[in-house]
């Protein structure tokens, strides 16, 4: 089978990572998996959620939002609406999840990072790229705040790095890095979320037509194992010219 | 290892399922898992919601909600903050998804049916006993439904059934359905949903604290694949007195 | 005129008190009134709202609320609409008034008891059996307080009991506690909380069709004092194996 | 005892009722129970709310609203905080019931009006004021809507007309008419909604402080049905000009 | 051309200012420009909202709102409704800015001013009344605020005065202060705020059918400045029996 | 005086005008005021607000939003405080008159234009970046719809040009296109959309500090009609290689 843009089933899209597209921000990132376009900033505060107040523990947090017209048709704005729906509520929490994996509270100390993830195109994976760019954006908060000794001289607040690409099974073929024309016809959709030495921080398999069974689910696990680190070595690169992880 | 309650790292709690405990629903369920205890309930309307009329196919879908005190410190009613939480709508997305699963919306023709799963006492494991319960209610609300001729006869719009379980890594050994006590200290938590004949609708893994690896991964998938095929026995003994599935 | 399900106009439907409902909950009960029922929880904390903070003296509040299918239609979450209904407010406030008819603030020092009200299941008169219940929890609640030495030696926040019924003049006829098939044909409709002494905690009587006279009120008053009269024995004798009052 | 106005017990303050304070709307009241200064308006429209359509009946409902300032302190917006109070919830429903127990569905045909009745200045009674104002408003609608032909030739809609009045025990003393000082002291209040013949459409009385017993519910009648019937004939004069009933 | 009412160009409606409307609050004032009715109250509370606490200068704010029959037709609540319109944002803003404007925040110390206008009945100008009236309930409760000692003796936190008035082209003539009739056909639409030696505080104007050219701002601008110094003649007069400006 | 960034009072920043920044949209442009960056998309749906339906005229509507980070300092997102604020909903007001100023409803026909104007980067003047982007992305999103014959054949929706700007008084010089930092210092501020023939659509001035006089006034509306002349020709020009006007 060949995809519909040439790709082989093991193929990530042309993936970009362009750092320091915000002038305020103190990481900015704009990050594309295709079409899929995703901005995403990190935002440092001196201070910590009122529950966490002198734990001397620091605190990483996530919003995704769409833009309306970053989808084929326009949707409403949730602040238009004045709720928040569930999809984008989800989201935001798994992004959160994530990064909080390779984050060591103790060593951040009492500071808060925000990570803002804001979709301007949408083409599938939307999700994925914002947790991939999202990462890029908080090493550079960090470093950052390295700099302003706001985190202690010495102290390594990133564990890890950490990334993520969808997978799925389109016509009983896993492939992965689904555009939204395979995604919309996957019979199995899965995002993984994956830290730089290869383990899971995430794994969010869903039966969209078919259940599925333990061989295709393992097929898909190799795939997105393979993806993530691919992208590992993206954000490395992107990285490199200025900072060391941690 | 010996689990706080003397259960097996494999052993679900006792289960019991209560069918019927509303007069006013078309199908009813109250579920325990141990003193985890879900009200389900099976509301049959016709018609479908707006964006589907007229293509003759029907609609189930789910809500979640826990009472204030169902835990062990009162939370705020959502509907008096006047907003539903991330949590709230992420399981009750999990909960649709996970029955609609096993069902032909063709056979079912154009009636909603809703689940609601409210959560009178919770010790763990609320959305995987709500996904487990509301099979059942939904179960007997098509029965209803077939009875009242609201399907068509001959139709099955049941394609299977659906049981959901959690795991977890505590202390390093894999556990199958975890209490409150084990959630807290899970370094690793997985809800997973199943079909009857052990596929997979949902497969959700966090790495709350490290990373998991493969290995990890599948002691999880193998604990709950099991855990499944007792509570799918569970469901068809509930349900056997009066009803063969479908 | 025979009712239909036998009963004489001043006789009250079966009605059952379950303490201990809950595993968190310091006080809990399951209360029916014939086919409605509603549980209620009573939950203690320490500290009180901040305009009554520094006054020595406690707070109790109530909320009531209707699961979607309590009623033989489903109805809407008010969490999902964003906004509490006026009758739910209506009736949240009611409960907690009449509670707080017997409670002596002074006594109860600094805390706060909530009462949560939810219907699992409709049938006529949920407010009522809400404060009856509701009256049962918080004695729990109130006495496992004094256990915990959260209220001071000695002191006795209850200053009586509660009790509370509904009474309608149905076809002419004035009948004690409405089922929901004689309280849609009611001309007046009529709520009564009583203290155990007799007397009147409030009187909240409607005129659903025609306008009543001082006969009709008369008569009603008459029912409703006779109605909490045995529900007060009813919760008491609920209470008696373990907790005299006060 | 005499009261801090010099009125004796059973003596309503100066009630002023002046119609036509709107140009816009159909019936217009500013009405004042002493400084309590309540405006009403009734506003016709054409067709009746979704649940109605077809059924050849009309509909009245009311919405009640404080200024900010219409008290001694000011208080918040309900608009600004995006929610209605209970108590507000509460006002408004007994308005509304209160005037529909003397419409004639039918009568009225499929036209709805709405009462508005908004505090300009508040101290005490402003429910009871309300609904004594509404009414005016009610019957001038009325009789715009059948010169206008709204309401089919030779239909009365009114069938009779409805006062209210608030009563309460004060230092142990039944008092009429209750000032903003005096239901701050009141151990018992009470709200009563009268027809012009005498007889009751709403009943509300609550033990503020202690709770109340037979008789002094029934001297709380007597004094309200006296108010009640002063303020029919204050309505009734402030008609006459223009205006017979019905 | 003649206007619908007789009136020049550049000539006001009848405008009424009436202090003292309120018995609870520290200013109060209904103005009328025509049959365009604003109810204005002035709210004084001791401190300052948070972000400006500890800087020794004080705030005046505003919110506008009008009564759902205030206009031709009903329009639904902003409470019930749940949200504050557009408009409404923005007339509450332009008030709370044309005030502070000629407020000197030093001289006024940690008090706050808030100025509610609630447009009683509505024909055009409802903004430029607002602010009118708001400005003589400011100066009231300023004088209030002077003689409880609230604000330091000798200090003077008025430092002018502020009127408004609206100004339009219809049919091609501009004229001062529209009636509702006339801005529904205005092609250009503008509301000016002065202050009392003839500076502008805002200019807003708006081409509601055809783009304007500067000859006709320019002969917007000078009707303005002429209605508004008629404006400040009035509040004067209006002030004059009891207090000096500032 | 010298600018911050070295302009000559009466000069713009650079300005940049991208067109077919998302493959979505029917129109869309990231325009650059200097730092200040914002996306518009104009999306082009078939049929026309209720209100509207049958007119045979069309509509344009536009709503405005901030990026959390797109400022210094993070500011909550809209959706997740449930609602907007009074800044935002003005501006999107602003930016919908603006652009209807230049459309011929009946030559659009019933099709509606929603211009989304987010911004992804503030550095002053955001609202008329904002209104001179979503010029261009309307003029393009009205080609697209005559090409689809969503608009029919012949027919010119657009009847001119529009553009936007900002100046202020700062330190007594009449400044032309604000930064932030001359924003936040400026005595007065004006925003001003002209259309490309020279004449008004929308004057906006507020005196931040001092009230202004006429001469003020005048000078700063002449910077503010050069710099829109100068921001008409960057839009033909962006448009000139694929569209006349109209």
């Amino acid at each position: 089978m060949s995809r519909i843009d040439g790709r082989t089933p093991e193929q990530l899209r042309p993936v970009t990572i362009e750092r320091g597209w915000s002038k305020h921000a103190e990481g900015s990132v704009l990050i594309s998996f295709g079409d899929t376009k995703v901005f995403c900033t990190a935002s440092v505060t001196e201070g910590v959620p009122r529950w966490r107040k002198g734990s001397g523990e620091g605190w990483v947090t996530a919003e995704y939002s769409m833009l309306p017209r970053s989808t084929n048709t326009r949707g409403d704005r949730e602040s238009v609406r004045g709720k928040i729906g569930g999809r984008t509520h989800e989201i935001s929490r798994l992004i959160g999840r994530s990064l909080r994996a390779v984050i060591d509270y103790k060593a951040l100390g009492e500071i808060t990072v925000v990570l803002d993830c804001d979709v301007l195109q949408a083409d599938g994976g939307t999700r994925t790229a914002a947790v991939t760019g999202a990462y890029v954006a908080l090493a550079d908060a960090v470093a950052w705040a390295q700099a302003k000794k706001l985190i202690k001289p010495g102290r390594k607040p990133l564990t890890g790095t950490v990334a993520a690409v969808s997978v799925g099974i389109v016509d009983g073929t896993p492939l992965l890095d689904l555009r939204y024309e395979e995604d919309v016809r996957a019979e199995t959709d899965m995002n993984v979320v994956c830290t730089g030495d290869g383990r899971f921080v995430e794994v969010q398999g869903t039966a969209e037509a078919e259940p599925f069974d333990r061989k295709e689910l393992n097929a898909l696990l190799d795939l997105a194992t393979g993806g993530c680190a691919d992208l590992t070595a993206l954000q490395l690169a992107a990285l490199a010219p200025t900072q060391p992880i941690g």
